[in-house]
């Protein structure tokens, strides 16, 4: 890539790092972004553009530590607040408050909770000493042939003392174009000019809106930050992400009925409904500021997009949530995207055929993107409910102990391979099903039939794990 | 409507429609088409915007006839063919050519083949001649805002002499907008910034070659016009529709595998192929002149869109392949577009209060768009290999007798109820779903069990269809 032109559209976390990559390996990087540079505004207008707090986990750290920049990552990383586990808001049957943690992990490892925006600054920041990376903020794409490698561009700069009152266009020329603009992708819109590309774009029925909860008087975090505070509901919940500036970041996800019920009722049924539903939550955020924020802040869809393929030709390529734009639930999304970065230059790296590459990258990545998207739909419902269950628990529980106790066993829940691994997500699918199949049996051999059927599950167990290890794992001989 | 403007996006056939019902109703109608007026331009470049010749049937016919201009329906009538069912063009085990005939209809209803240009052209004839109507030919459009209600087009004149080399752009206020420009349709595009619409987009693996076979030296048509002439060669097929100046527009559909091939052959495995597997085609086109239409022509793909809802608040709907663009083996693409029109337009007679009346609309569409999208897809299969086997056709048999012989039991093929009926695709596929079952159950009693068996069937058929009449026909006494 020494000396190639590379055009990164979107100056997001998932942008600047693939701008990141492709600098570090001799390229001419200029970077496209519709908005204004977040370091010049006081403060982001909450819309569609503000996503929640995020979850940053081992795929993203691992995609910047790729990177090799000396200090980066610490950087980052001073920038986030570890989360422990889960903390589940409830209420006995006594109508007592409740509250239940679930560690994430039974190795003792965390999420971290990062602003979106804190996170875009520092790899920003580090762009900015990089000799070979060009910024033009307040570009909108307005076009793009990616058979001859030009892209157009409007400066849509609103303080220019330019005397036209219409937007300029700049014509770019390009060796090669990483669209890294979001669900609305203005990359993907003109790459489906060219590529013939399966499509799919979904609005699953919730909402989202979001709150801040503010630290206590005497400066403190309002609950134990260490934690991603959950008060699930069964068909909607409230969450909070913990803040470095002591606050939480709180998401209230619901159905639109729900949503359309709370923005037509009186001030008194919302907060009626938070005080049944997510106990606690009107001790820490004030009644009157809470439907302040209710009717302040916008109240947002969520899409499900998948698209194949990722590509066109060897000029162009769409990463992050401009190639699958997943739901929150997972704390997938963002750590998906960076990951599709490292994915994507470790095939350019190894394939110099760039095209080649790109078909393999493609390839593979829709597959790994696919079942990502479709695991982030299904923790919805984990998490908003299953996570009461005696049943989800009892499986937590065991499979926790058998990766703990048994590590030869190579057992993990699919949260911890999903969350601590850089195992492909198609690959962890795979693993959990088997898992799960051989634990379906086992509970069911234990609750259906007492000893006896124990003995048998267990037994079972056993031949199928020896089975799983003979074929399974490099050191068994075969 | 009375006095509001409606803009509608797109003059082809579903365009064109539109904007003579919102004229009949008093609307002031604006038509804005990206494309030159068809009737200015000698011949229609053979590209992507290029269709196959089409079947006009009874869905189109109705919505035309239900315009009420005089003459309009006879016009285009006079500029059809017949076609009173296929004609499959077969080798016999022992190679010599085979040709079976197999009526649409048992009641002698037929298709029409149609030029589309032709079609196009009578429509835009007719709209010239009101006063309420206006073209904007080659038009684009680049933006729109449906809370606003405007829209933005740029004049693309080439021929123009303005002195600016930029073109002009116009903003249009509208009441009512109508977004039928096709499958790649700008109106959707924008739609999809304002509603929240699930959308998906496939391409299928069959790409399409258009030929055409000229008449013969005494200048007549190369074989029986009154068919739709198939060859059918199981993963690919060839069709044929004869056209007015006795020339038939012909097809070739087959996967992209096969097309690489042809491409990358020599002209000699190209005419052997067709000679293997379309047995006297090149009897009729010339194995040059096959060559060279073979290369000279774009070889396209197909894609099958769906999406929902098809309309934002009472300010935008899409109709035809905008909103549900669909492969062509069931020749019911215009034939839908045509029928949304209708369909659009009588809700919103019948509903004063538009918003109301496009949700009822996009309901009961979007239903029945994905219906006849599925039925589409699963007629290539039909078309180029079920309508050999003898278990198809034995089902044909028997469905169309119990339609002649017995009228009295409301069977009726899926075939004719799609193409010869105006019922709801939805309600096709639901009566047709119940005679499947009924039959397959008739069939596998005869089959199976002999006499005993298929007295047990026709017992089984009577006493379903004793019930299906008591409760599904409003003359049975509940």
């Amino acid at each position: 890539m020494e000396g190639k032109k590379v055009v990164v559209v979107g100056a997001g976390p998932v942008g600047s790092l693939a701008a990141l990559y492709a600098s570090s390996r001799g390229a001419v990087v200029e970077i496209y972004e519709l908005r204004d540079d977040l370091r010049n505004v006081d403060t982001t207008p909450l819309n569609f553009t503000k996503s929640i707090n995020l979850a940053l986990s081992e795929r993203g750290i691992n995609a910047i530590r790729s990177t090799g920049s000396a200090g980066l990552l610490d950087k980052i990383l001073a920038r986030t607040i570890r989360m422990y586990g889960r903390m589940l808001h409830l209420r006995s049957s006594s109508g007592a408050l409740l509250q239940q943690s679930q560690a994430y992990d039974v190795h003792d490892r965390f999420q971290r909770s990062v602003d979106r925006g804190e996170l875009n600054k520092v790899l920003l920041d580090h762009l900015d000493s990089l000799p070979n990376v060009k910024f033009f903020f307040q570009h909108k794409m307005t076009g793009a042939d990616f058979r001859k490698k030009k892209a157009w561009f409007e400066a849509t700069d609103k303080n220019s003392t330019a005397p036209s009152d219409r937007p300029k266009e700049i014509e770019v020329s390009f060796d090669f174009c990483i669209g890294a603009d979001g669900a609305h992708s203005s990359t993907r819109h003109h790459m489906m000019k060219f590529a013939r590309m399966d499509y799919s774009q979904i609005y699953i029925d919730c909402l989202w809106c979001e709150f801040t909860m503010p630290p206590t008087k005497e400066g403190a975090f309002a609950m134990p930050p260490t934690y991603l505070h959950i008060w699930p509901a069964g068909s909607f919940m409230f969450i909070a992400l913990p803040n470095l500036d002591k606050t939480f970041v709180c998401t209230l996800f619901g159905p639109v009925e729900l949503f359309t019920k709370l923005e037509n009722g009186t001030d008194e049924e919302l907060i009626s409904t938070f005080d049944k539903y997510f106990p606690g939550v009107t001790t820490f955020i004030p009644p009157a500021d809470l439907v302040a924020q209710f009717k302040r802040n916008p109240h947002l869809p969520l899409i499900n997009i998948k698209c194949s393929p990722h590509h066109f030709g060897d000029s162009v390529v769409i990463v992050g949530d401009a190639a699958n734009a997943m739901v929150p639930f997972y704390g997938q999304g963002m750590n998906a995207g960076l990951e599709s970065v490292r994915v994507l230059f470790s095939k350019l790296d190894q394939t110099p055929n760039r095209a080649e590459a790109l078909a393999q990258y493609s390839a593979e990545r829709t597959e790994d993107a696919h079942v990502i998207a479709d695991l982030a739909l299904a923790n919805y419902i984990e998490m908003r409910s299953s996570v009461t269950s005696p049943l989800y628990k009892l499986r937590k529980y065991i499979e926790e102990r058998l990766d703990k106790y048994v590590p030869s066993l190579g057992w993990a829940t699919q949260y911890s391979r999903v969350s601590f691994s850089n195992m492909r997500y198609s690959e962890v699918i795979k693993r959990s099903k088997s898992q799960k199949r051989i634990l379906t049996t086992v509970l069911l051999a234990v609750t259906g039939t007492g000893v006896v059927g124990s003995v048998a599950g267990v037994w079972l167990l056993w031949t199928r794990f020896r089975h799983q290890k003979m074929f399974g794992l490099p050191w068994s001989g075969r």
